[in-house]
C-alpha cells in the first residue's frame, strides 16, 4: 500500500466530514475566493501551463491534444465563470424527502446528504479540476483528483489554487486534493481504498473505463461512450427529419451526444434518403449503408456489424433501414450505448413506445440528441454523463452528487 | 466462460426487455398465480425439501442451520402472503418526476424503470427465492438466482413453480431463473457478464460480500453487516432511554438493526448505567465496557478496540461512555456500519447535529434502530438493507428496483 497516498485520502476524508458542518454561505464564499485566486493568480497559471505545453510538444502530442490542454485565457475566463455558476445554484445538501408519518407514529423521510469522498480520475483538460472542485465543495463532498501526467502541472497549480480558496474561506483545504504520482499503479491503489473512498468517476477513453472496472472495489459511476441513434418513423415530419438528422449528426461529431447510427423506417426511406444524404453531401459526411439503404444510396459504402458498435466521433454515419418501430427499438436496445436516443414522429402511439421501451440515460421524442448536458437539462453544472443504471442515468449534476439517507422522528417507539 | 450460464443468462435479459412491455394487472395477475401454484404443489415443495434437510442433517450442519432451511407450512403460508403483499403495492415501473420545460422548449421529465437484470446471491433460506421474485417481477425486473448448495432442491422447486406461474399468466418464464451449479466458479462467471447484468446483490455473511465485491465487474449493492448504536445525551429523557436501549439490543439481537454499542454521555452516566444494567442483567445480557464505564459498572469485562468494531448477533453489548456529542459522533462515524444509529435526546439542536452528522443510512432520534426494515419504513417488502451510498441507503424496495431515465418531448428543436 502506497502510505503516503493512503495518508493524503485519510485527510480528505475527515475534512469531507467538516464539509458537511459548513452552510451554503461559506460554501458559496470558498468557490468565490477560488474564482478571485484563479484572477490573481492568472500568471503563475499559464506558466505552469505553458510548461505542460512545452512537454508535450516534445512529446511529440497531436495538436487535437495539445488544444484540449492549453489554459487560454478565454479558458481561464470559463473556469472563472464556471464557479459563480455554481454559486448560483441551490445547495442540494440537507434537503428532505417525502416525510410520512407511519403506523408506529414515527415520521420517517429521506435527508440528501453528500456521498462522502469521490475520487476522480480524467485525461487531458485540466479544467475538469475547477469543473469538478466547484461541484464537490458546494454538495460538501471531499475530492481526490487524478489526471493525466501530460496536464500535471496545470492540475498541481489549480489543486494550489483551490486550496488557497478554501483556506481562506475558513474550510479545510484538503477536501479537495490531488493525486502527483501519474502512473496507472497509483490509480489502481486509489481503487482498493474503499474504507475512505465511496465513489468512482473515471473520465475519458474506454481503456480507462475499463481498467477502473475491472481494478475497483469501490463502486464506479461510468462515464461511457455515445452511440446515439435518430429513428425516422413512418409517421414523421420529414423537414423536421432532417434537420434534427443533420444536427445530431454534424453540429458537433467529436461529443458523446452526437449521433451514430440513423435508422430510417422502410416505409418512407426512398423518399427521404436521397434529401438527406444531398444535405449531408455539403459538408462531407461519409455514410454506410445496410443492403437496403444500398438499394436506395447506389454510390456509398456498405455498413458491417462493427459500424453498428462503433462510435465514430466524426463525420461518419452508419444507416440502416427497419421495417417497423419494434425493429427500431431492438436494433437501439442491442447497439446503443444507452446514453441518447431519439426517435422522430407525429405518432402518439409510437412515441409513448420508444419512450417507454428504449433502454437508453435519455429518450427523445421529435429532439436532436445534442441535448443531452446538464445545461440544456436545467441542471446547470455536471460531473459528466452517466451510462450506467445505478443512482444516476445521463448528466450528473450536484443533485447527484448526494445520496438520500432516512431520518426517523420518534417519541420513544420500540419494536415488539 | 461457462456457456450453459451465459445463454441462461442471455434469455434473462431477453425475458426482462418483454417484462417492460406488460402493464401491472397482468404482473398482478402472475404473482396470484405464483401463489396458486404454491398451495398446490405444496407436496412437491415440502419433498424437495426434505432432501434438503435430510442431506443437511447427514453434513451436520448445525441445527440453527437447519432451522432457516425448513420450509415448515407456516413458512409457505408466509411466501403465499408475501406474493399477496406486493400485489398491493403501487407500480413504481413508468412513473414520471419532475417534469419541466426549458429555455429550449424541451419538456424534460424522468420516467422510473427497471434495473433490467438483477443476479442475487444468497445463503440458506429458500424463502429468499419467492421474496426476491415476487419484486423483481412486479418491478419488470429479470433475476438470477443463486442460492446455497444446501437449498438446491428446494430453490429448484420454488423456480419451477415461480416459472410455471409466470407461463399460466401469459409472461416469458425466463424473466426468473436459477444457476444450478452451486461452486463459487460459477459466482464468478457470473460476476463478469456484465453486458448481461444490471446488478449484482449479494445477501449474506461478509465472506460472501468481499468476495463478490473482490470479483464482480458489475455494480454491486451491498447488503452488509449492522454495527448499530444507541447514543444516550446528557439531555434523554432517561426512562425513555432505558426502553429504547433495552428494546434494540434484546428484542432480537441476531439481525442486523440490533444494537451492538451504546454510548453515554458522562454527565448522566452514573444515574443511567446502573439502571440499564439490572434491566440488562434480568435476560443475561453479557456487558463490555470502557475505561470510564467500569468505574460505574465495577463487575462488567473490559471492552477493547475490537468490540467497537463487532456485530456480535448475540446477547452482548459494548458500552462507552463519551463526554460530549462530537465525541459520540466521532465514535459512530468511525466505528459504525453506517446501517442505524440512534439518539436519545430532549434537546432540539442536538437531535438536529445528530440528524445530519452521523452518516449511516438511518439516523433515529428517540427510537429503537429495530424498525429499520421496509415494512417497518412504509416500503412494504425490500429485497435487504444497503449498506453501500450509491443508489439507495437502507431498505431496497420496489421503488429501488428502478432507476430514472429522462424523457425528452420536443417539437423539432436543435442545438445551435
Amino acid at each position: 500500500m502506497n502510505n503516503i497516498l493512503l495518508q493524503k485520502v485519510i485527510k480528505v476524508k475527515a475534512a469531507s466530514r467538516l464539509l458537511v458542518k459548513s452552510d451554503t454561505a461559506k460554501k458559496n464564499n470558498a468557490l468565490a475566493l477560488i474564482a478571485t485566486e484563479i484572477q490573481s493568480r492568472r500568471g503563475d497559471l499559464r506558466k505552469a501551463n505553458s510548461i505542460d505545453l512545452q512537454n508535450g510538444r516534445e512529446k511529440g502530442l497531436s495538436e487535437a491534444f495539445l488544444d484540449r490542454l492549453e489554459l487560454t485565457d478565454k479558458r481561464i475566463d470559463g473556469m472563472i465563470k464556471a464557479l459563480h455558476d455554481v454559486i448560483a445554484l441551490k445547495d442540494p445538501v440537507g434537503e428532505i424527502i417525502g416525510m410520512n408519518t407511519v403506523p408506529s407514529g414515527l415520521r420517517i423521510g429521506q435527508m440528501r446528504m453528500p456521498l462522502g469522498v469521490i475520487a476522480i480520475i480524467f485525461e487531458s483538460r485540466p479544467n475538469v479540476c475547477i469543473e469538478v472542485a466547484s461541484l464537490t465543495i458546494k454538495s460538501a463532498n471531499g475530492v481526490i483528483l487524478r489526471g493525466g501526467s501530460d496536464a500535471i502541472n496545470s492540475n498541481l497549480e489549480l489543486t494550489r489554487i483551490i486550496k488557497s480558496g478554501l483556506k481562506k474561506a475558513g474550510l479545510p483545504e484538503f477536501a479537495v486534493d490531488i493525486v502527483e504520482d501519474t502512473d496507472r499503479e497509483s490509480v489502481k491503489e486509489l481503487l482498493r481504498m474503499r474504507d475512505y473512498i465511496d465513489v468512482v468517476i473515471p473520465r475519458g477513453g474506454l481503456n480507462l473505463i475499463r481498467f477502473v472496472e475491472e481494478n475497483s472495489l469501490i463502486p464506479v459511476i461510468r462515464h461511457d461512450q455515445g452511440i446515439c441513434h435518430v429513428f425516422v418513423d413512418e409517421y414523421a415530419d420529414l423537414d423536421m427529419a432532417l434537420k434534427i438528422a443533420y444536427n445530431a449528426k454534424v453540429q458537433r461529431p467529436a461529443v458523446c451526444n452526437a449521433m451514430e447510427t440513423l435508422l430510417v423506417h422502410e416505409k418512407i426511406a426512398s423518399g427521404f434518403l436521397p434529401r438527406m444524404k444531398s444535405e449531408y453531401d455539403k459538408v462531407k459526411v461519409e455514410l454506410r449503408g445496410c443492403d437496403k439503404t444500398l438499394k436506395i444510396l447506389k454510390d456509398i459504402k456498405p455498413a458491417t456489424e462493427e459500424d453498428w458498435k462503433t462510435e465514430y466521433l466524426d463525420l461518419i454515419l452508419s444507416i440502416r433501414i427497419v421495417d417497423s418501430l419494434d425493429e427500431a427499438i431492438e436494433h437501439i436496445n442491442t447497439y446503443s450505448s444507452h446514453h441518447s436516443d431519439a426517435i422522430v414522429t407525429e405518432n402518439y402511439t409510437n412515441s409513448q413506445q420508444f419512450l417507454i421501451e428504449v433502454d437508453s440515460a435519455a429518450c427523445f421524442v421529435n429532439a436532436s440528441t445534442r441535448f443531452t448536458d446538464g445545461n440544456e437539462f436545467g441542471l446547470g453544472a455536471e460531473m459528466g454523463i452517466s451510462n450506467q443504471k445505478l443512482h444516476v442515468r445521463g448528466p450528473m449534476g450536484l443533485r447527484e452528487l448526494t445520496s438520500a439517507k432516512y431520518i426517523v422522528l420518534g417519541n420513544g417507539q420500540i419494536r415488539t
